[in-house]
């Protein structure tokens, strides 16, 4: 039986907590969080509790909380022999070098309220100060996933790099092709199999081979006319600046005008 | 029984002849094209040609060349009776005007050599001078999709503008997010989850309710060690613009050093 303790009510901890309570091999000894309200959620099948102070013993404890508080909350947690894991992409694990047995816990993934992830096919970015705890970590993850990495703070910062650019800005591209659509009354599900075919495509080609479009072939006649269709002047520097780098990227450069 | 005759032989003149191979409703009449080597692909189940001069009367004529090759390719079918289409997201309808009957025939997908495409799910945009041939297009469409719209040219090329943002340019940021995992020795499938879990969650969710991350929160401290943290120049400046487009809709105008 694993002992965790989960510090932390927000997103990320509602789906650990969700993941761990579906295992029969994980007993979550305590959820903490300053939020009596949150605290609700997890109440129907744990511990919970707001005192920081009297964290009851447990093997690992999981700080979900957000990169700012993790300083403040891992100090009540100086005095245990566990091991003490915060779960973000951009945190150093040295944050926690005050503690006995420290690491981290990574689930690269976007958590979202009230929507179910495939915990299975979360991938759990994870590192620890120690080699013995490395493999307690992995135990642990494998319980919840088939995806488990070992991966540095140096990487792991990087890895958050690029996840705003897959994640976040892709999401954002996805706004503008969307509001796009709004402004002619089309529906934006008629873009979705696009979308989902743009992603399907990366497990068969690198996206640097998969690469099409106006930037690609250098095509400098379209993107002017998509230039002049655009009226928001946020969306057209978008359309020029990925352009530009598309360009640059295939040695197209043919439109020094634009860019 | 609907004749069909195929004038193109490429990427997208490939995956229709197969669609329509398949269905035992449609007779593909003739592939004609320039490109010898190029019509081996259609040879084994119909009749090819490289005379443009003298293709057979067909119900429809599904012109599937390049934009620019569009009005030439056409001058040879303007005797027929029968209905000419082009398949192009960004040439008007009207570029067909010279023809008796005439439409386009526009499936809003991204095709790649080699690599099937589930062909029920792509969304087919049809467009015909004439009522009665706009639903002989429908009935064609309808063949091989689910999905069949009527969309003006005007919507059409506002589509295609569209299609640029979340295929084009989410592409090259799936790009730069292999590229960011590449340098740290970090395997591309470990953003796989996360990139799936964004287009997904744009079924539940709208992307603007669905937007997270630095930029959103107006977070300037994560932006700038990210811009700190990325060398290419280009990529710097995508992560700046579009963390400026980000922040600028949710009025999180925060950094004004930045933008």
């Amino acid at each position: 039986m694993l002992k965790v303790a989960i510090i932390g009510t927000g997103n990320l901890a509602q789906h650990l907590f969700d993941a761990f309570s579906a295992c029969p091999t994980i007993d979550i000894v305590q959820v903490v969080g300053r939020n009596t309200k949150a605290l609700g959620h997890f109440k129907k099948s744990a511990a919970t509790s707001t005192d920081f102070k009297n964290i009851p013993d447990a093997t690992i404890f999981i700080i979900a909380v957000s990169d700012t508080a993790i300083p403040a909350v891992s100090k009540h947690l100086t005095h245990t022999n566990g091991l003490v894991v915060h779960t973000s992409g951009s945190v150093s694990m040295d944050a926690l070098s005050l503690h006995h047995r420290y690491g981290v816990f990574y689930p690269l993934q976007t958590f979202t309220k009230n929507r179910k992830v495939a915990m299975n096919s979360v991938p759990f970015c994870l590192e620890a100060h120690d080699e013995a705890d490395l493999d307690l970590l992995k135990k642990l993850a494998g319980k919840l996933s088939e995806k488990v990495y070992e991966v540095s703070s140096e990487q792991r910062k990087v890895l958050h790099l690029a996840a705003v650019f897959v994640n976040n800005f892709t999401n954002h591209l996805y706004h503008i092709g969307k509001e796009i659509c709004d402004e002619k009354g089309l529906p934006f599900e008629i873009l979705q199999p696009l979308m989902q075919e743009t992603l399907d495509k990366t497990e068969q080609l690198t996206p640097y081979d998969a690469q099409t479009g106006p930037a690609r072939r250098g095509d400098s006649e379209t993107i002017d006319k998509h230039l002049k269709q655009l009226k928001n002047s946020r969306y057209k520097k978008v359309y020029e600046v990925m352009s530009e780098s598309i360009g640059k990227l295939y040695g197209e450069d043919t439109n020094p005008q634009h860019f």
